[in-house]
């Protein structure tokens, strides 16, 4: 039984400001192509279907075409669950209709999980909750951390789960790598909302959502599918994936790993603005990439963003390297106090190189009176 | 063939502040009991399924469960559209799989009408759609009014329509009774958004929603089912009501009523404090009525909004008669100045009237430098 593993589509996505949804709907349109040609049994999605509880109209449109074309033009089923972005009532509407074609979505979690059995394997759909939602579900006062909340709800599934069928757990949680004891978890977790990997024990796989990086953990058979499309400057270096997996009779897999090349990357450019502006560097790239460019120049730059806008219309974030090995330097006390300047001299140099526009006299006489007004607050205390 | 026509549901809907969720619970619940003993071929919503166009969670669960009930339990097809008040995006969502089991739900215009075929008569599904929406679609600049995209779209509709077969117009729009020819219309509709009862001639019934009165308009094929509960104080005193026809094969049809007794009245209810706090009044009444109270008590009252509702919980509006007659009797300035009362005479019985609290000194003063300073401003034009 072959099926593919995603998640985190987070539809309706704004990065820095700007919609993602052409960028996922050109990469969704090569995901049904790709789905055309796996021919899985299954297509499971592990949540965050949306980004947000009430998406944009253009983000509902899309994942109503690209479920229909998986679901019914290709004949594929589909099961799906709620994340922590999604919707659970509002993406729960209709779900008693989409059955009829086996598209299994569970926006809300229920008290009693059925499996959803398809060509052999039982899929155990659990959608995000709060703790505080299992522990009213499950009428059990003792659940307060999502870690006391996956355990009830596997604790529940386990009660009539055939071990000796495969079972594919499909979950939306922040799962902390590697087997640990309850002493290491109340220290390591605390609060922080995560659950160790060692409940999802009595799952052949365990597949799921939440974090985006397919590398967030590493195990055996609980693993991430990572996320649609790399949606922050901290995922710019994350090999994005599509998880196929064929599971025997017996529970064994194997894992086998997709790429589908985004419309448009994500990504970080480094170097001095001549040099980014030179159509030797530029000709090479994709100059409609998201980027966020840091700047090697020192001193006054006039209206940077605004000439590598015209190079590169996508950037959305932009920062200059000395400033920010600078702060580095200047990150404790001792630091600042050897370079032997001023409050004020620090504030204008700090301006300068943050906005790279002129600490004007005007600007200067504000400041001085700012801080000798703090400094004089801070003697009388 | 035999179906149910009903529109305006308005699910989630905030009336004087209060949500209306329960009640359209328990009259939806009767209402699919209705739908079990009649077992219409059919049932007809047209338009405003929702109050808005992001609803309440609670009214989106409601409405899943309505129309699973009515559709998948009871195998009776829905005919639904989008009305003014529905996002035409959102309840889009889901469509193609609803086809499946005859729940066609149209909440978009599209450009290609093709009717739905069941039990031998064709349904023409038009959701609401402004002016500039049609425009577009039909690529026609000639259309400004509702009347204008109106007659485009049943000219539309027309150039396929076989006349001999019976064909429903299921439709969300404010329609002007009776015929009019196109100067009248000119003259009465203006640019107030109504279209000719005329447009719909081509059809056997017009199913319409929007206005919540079944009686808003008389026309032999053309009617309002009325919204689902009465929704505002201007409706206390129409029948709402449930339309089931039965149409024959040469489009003639038969039309019957049904009523169902809400769990609520919204009514009003008028008398002296006293009496309505009677329990000889009262107890004849359900109390739990929504009411807007008419009290013809003159002079102070203490707390009276108070007072009736321990009795009554759900008074939605309070007001005085008094006042009321009073207003009516000085609307033109010539009875004013007939009561030879001061400006600030005046206002001082307006605001006891209203307040039902003292005019004391301290307010006196206040008003009496506002007035004059008025007074002065106005001589010195």
């Amino acid at each position: 039984m072959k099926f593919i593993h995603t998640a985190d589509w987070h539809l309706g996505k704004l990065v820095h400001g700007l919609y993602m949804t052409e960028d996922q709907r050109y990469f969704l349109n090569k995901f049904v192509e790709l789905v055309e040609e796996e021919q899985p049994d299954a297509v499971v999605i592990a949540g965050d279907l949306y980004d947000r509880s009430v998406p944009p109209t253009d983000a509902v449109e899309l994942l109503n075409e690209i479920l229909f074309k998986i679901n019914v033009e290709l004949k594929t089923p589909i099961v799906a669950i709620g994340g922590n972005h999604d919707s659970a009532e509002r993406l729960s509407f209709g779900s008693s209709w989409y059955k009829q074609s086996q598209f299994f979505l569970t926006g809300k979690l229920e008290m009693d999980i059925q499996p959803i059995h398809i060509h052999g394997v039982n899929f155990y759909l659990v959608p995000y909750a709060e703790p505080g939602m299992v522990r009213h579900l499950l009428n059990d006062e003792s659940i307060h951390s999502h870690q006391d909340a996956m355990k009830a709800v596997i604790g529940k599934i386990e009660q009539h789960l055939n071990p000796n069928e495969p079972n594919v757990f499909v979950g939306h949680a922040f799962v902390l790598g590697g087997q640990t004891s309850d002493s290491e978890r109340t220290l390591s977790v605390g609060g922080s909302g995560c659950v160790g990997s060692e409940l999802f024990e009595p799952f052949s796989y365990t597949a799921l959502g939440h974090l985006h990086s397919p590398d967030a953990i590493k195990h055996p058979t609980v693993r991430y599918s990572g996320s649609l499309l790399k949606y922050s400057f901290s995922e710019a270096k994350q090999e994005k994936s599509i998880s196929i997996i064929e599971m025997k009779d017996n529970g064994q897999f194997d894992l086998r790993i997709r790429s589908i090349t985004p419309k448009n990357d994500l990504r970080e450019l480094e170097g001095h603005l001549d040099e980014l502006m030179d159509p030797s560097i530029y000709e090479k790239q994709n100059v409609n990439d998201y980027l966020k460019i840091i700047l090697h120049d020192e001193g006054a730059l006039i209206d940077p963003i605004n000439k590598l806008r015209q190079i590169y219309p996508n950037v959305l974030h932009l920062e200059r390297k000395i400033a920010m090995t600078d702060m580095k330097k200047k990150q404790s006390f001792s630091s600042v106090k050897e370079d032997k300047k001023s409050e004020l001299e620090l504030f204008k140099q700090f301006y300068e190189e943050m906005t790279t526009s002129e600490f004007t006299d005007e600007k200067n006489i504000v400041m001085a009176e700012v801080i000798e007004k703090t400094l004089k607050e801070e003697a009388g205390r």
